[in-house]
């Protein structure tokens, strides 16, 4: 027998991003985000969300691109550090020891030190509640060459990337490997 | 120097997330996502996104309802097969040995054996190309008494959820705990 625990924003597992962005002051700037994942393969497109509070969301608005930053686990401090923070206040990058790369594709910057990003132009914004989804097509992903397989895709188990957990509020990193996707199950059919 | 790698799918980590609905015929069904996320805190809701050839995506249009279910580990060739077959030619639920419960509060079954879901009312859809966005507000999240802590929330190390790697398809686990969100990025502040 199952236990209702109300409505609360319990889905397991949740991403942590470092959304980029540039300010009205051409300054470089991060926002920490969990609510996101792809969204769409063709085109394909990854969404986040963010409230119209923060400093991120005029920005991405004004500047329609982002970029998807994933942290691997070495990065978790920083990444937590740019989610309580605020760029109306710091220079997230400076003070998080980041360097901001201008992505040569669109209007917003990447963190060099992460290990795989995703450069994005705004397809649209979707008013869901207290939050806005940004939708961004992806124009280009980019990583360092040390966390390619053999066929130059981004090795998990090398970009180690973080998993948080809603409402419990706790990072974990990656674990085991369990099989192969659209091949394990076959037994069953 | 970061090697570019094109239009593709990148992200990490992804859910591994199971999609009840009903079809037209009344047969409860699951289709396995790995696009999707949490979109927004007030009201809760999360996302998840479909082709419209698949059998599940007329369901949800047409009863307005759906149910994130979240698949322990020891679920992972049931949550693959559920990507693989369709819902048109075969009963997920019997082929997999998993049973369906009707929600009490949405039009869409739950998978009774996995250890976290969530039933959702369709508060919108977005058009993103070639899949829909379907947006859920969370109107009840359950969970098996055993995978809660202390303070009744779901203990991701007792879920055990899954992890899905795009393009290079793969399954992984959680790994270790980093860390309290919110917390140990203030050292850097």
């Amino acid at each position: 027998m199952k236990k209702s625990l109300g409505v609360q924003t319990l889905a397991q597992p949740c991403p942590v991003w470092l959304v980029g962005s540039y300010d009205s002051e051409g300054k470089p700037n991060l926002a920490t985000v969990a609510w996101g994942g792809i969204c769409c393969s063709k085109p394909p497109c990854v969404t986040i969300s963010l409230r119209p509070a923060t400093h991120s969301h005029a920005s991405i608005l004004a500047r329609k691109a982002f970029t998807v930053n994933v942290p691997g686990v070495a990065f978790a401090k920083q990444a937590d550090y740019c989610g309580i923070s605020s760029g109306r206040d710091v220079d997230k990058f400076a003070a998080a020891g980041l360097t901001a790369v201008k992505s040569d594709l669109v209007d917003a910057p990447y963190v060099d030190e992460f290990p795989l990003i995703i450069e994005c132009r705004l397809q649209q914004t979707v008013e869901v509640g207290g939050h806005t989804q940004f939708i961004g097509e992806i124009v280009d992903v980019k990583a360092d060459p040390g966390v390619l397989t053999e066929k130059g895709l981004p090795d998990i188990e090398k970009v180690r990337p973080m998993i948080f957990t809603p409402v419990i509020r706790t990072y974990h990193g990656i674990g085991d490997y369990l099989g192969q996707a659209f091949s394990i199950g076959k037994e069953i059919g």
